[in-house]
């Protein structure tokens, strides 16, 4: 199954969260930070503009990106949690590489 | 009975919630999730831009769509319970398929 | 008496409230839930636009619609409670018939 | 002395509540409901356009008018209340007649 | 020392509360409302367009005005409690006269 | 070390809160009111247009201006506490002079 | 690994908390105040106009800045806690220099 964001939007597969502490301590799942970072999955056809035409979008599938705490729905597909994310490319801060 | 969706909504028949958990225990209503999934069924006319012509919809009738939590307004018809919203395209977030 | 709405206003009678539940027993005033449907009695003549012309309303004289549950401020004429709302077009979600 | 209102608003003059409930029962003053209707005592010159020039209300004095329940400043003069408001024209609803 | 509001802020002395109740009881300050009403001292230059003009006012010194509860910014000058309000030009609900 | 404001911000430095009432009594630092006075110290190139020009400030270095109470944000350098404001030109409500 | 701000963002490293009072006492973590000052280390292309051009961002790479208290998302790279904060350009206050 393929997810295909509309306008602006992006699918994100956030990083998975540290399995330990910087000391070496494993940590329970309630005291996982999630990880504001991830990997474009898909990019929607972009921003339909007033005109008729689409504004293309500045990150791309593939990119590495920093996005803001509060970016994103989270899509859950049956049972087995997923880190799969659909955000506006406004709540991307940066791409990184 | 039809329901014709003005400009830029559209009429959205959720998905059924699992009647299971994933390890085979049945949910009481109160305890299944609202699945933030569904089938489009009928889509307005487009938005109304300021030169009167309108701008059509990204998404179609049949479709099968995600969307935002707080999407649409429900629409219950008669006594039984139905599962069906009414909802603006911005609250869209993807097309499944 | 005649009530002539301003702009993209529209004059609804709110459909009576339900006097029975689906299994026959009859509701008290306060269990009543309030329709989110209702007829069309009035349209105004439309949106006024900067040009000077006005955006003519997509919902007519007689239409049977469905609205948002915060649609409209309710207007109340003499002793006898009435369901007469008056609500601005955004509020309509859809034309039923 | 005359009240001429500054652009897009108006000057109305709220109608009296009622004195009595409809089975005849006299009201104290606190018990009254204040009427959402009024009659139109002067109006603005309109609101003054992007390019200096000004549209025209829709509302003239003498109309009798709906309002919603938040419109407008209530002005007092001197020590006998009065009931007369100052309101945008857009916190009218319909014109009665 | 003059004021010079700038854009479309005006200068008003607001009138003295009422010393005395209808019936002739003296008002204690706690106790006295404060007018909506005053005197313009000076106006700004009117707000700045896009195109590089300004839009003049439409109030001018000398105009008795009534304003909004909210309206303005007290300005006090050293130990004598003033009745100087700074407010903006849309805050000004009438002239009077 | 100068500081250069970006676009329509301005440095201001604020006066300084009275020493005393006006009948003479010393005031603890807590008493004493932050005064909506100061002198602008610098002025940033102005607000960037759409089409890439400026407009200009209206105040200039060296004004003394009243300002809103909320305006701005207070820049501290080192350990001695200073009056220095950062504010966007829409904050400032008169020119004094 | 090298953080490419979107738009109208910039990568910001603030400048290190004071470690002793004024009064030369040590300050704890806790007791430190984050300095509202630090060096720009990235922007980006500048925001996206609507006829597609970029406006440029007026501070650059190497600029000392002064920015608002809630500006920016900050960033943490591993185990070693840092004080990189992505910002928008608008919640530069100045440049100091």
């Amino acid at each position: 199954m393929k997810i295909k964001p509309l306008g602006d939007r992006i699918v994100v597969r956030r990083d998975e969260a540290e399995e330990k502490t910087a000391s070496g301590i494993l940590l329970p799942d309630s005291a996982k930070n999630k990880p504001q970072r991830g990997k474009v999955m898909a990019v929607g056809a972009g921003k339909l503009l007033k005109d008729g035409t689409r504004r293309g979008l500045q990150v791309k599938e593939g990119d590495t990106i920093l996005f803001t705490a509060w970016a994103g729905d989270e899509y859950k597909e049956g049972a087995k949690g997923s880190n799969i994310l659909i955000m506006r490319e406004e709540d991307v801060l940066a791409v990184v590489g």
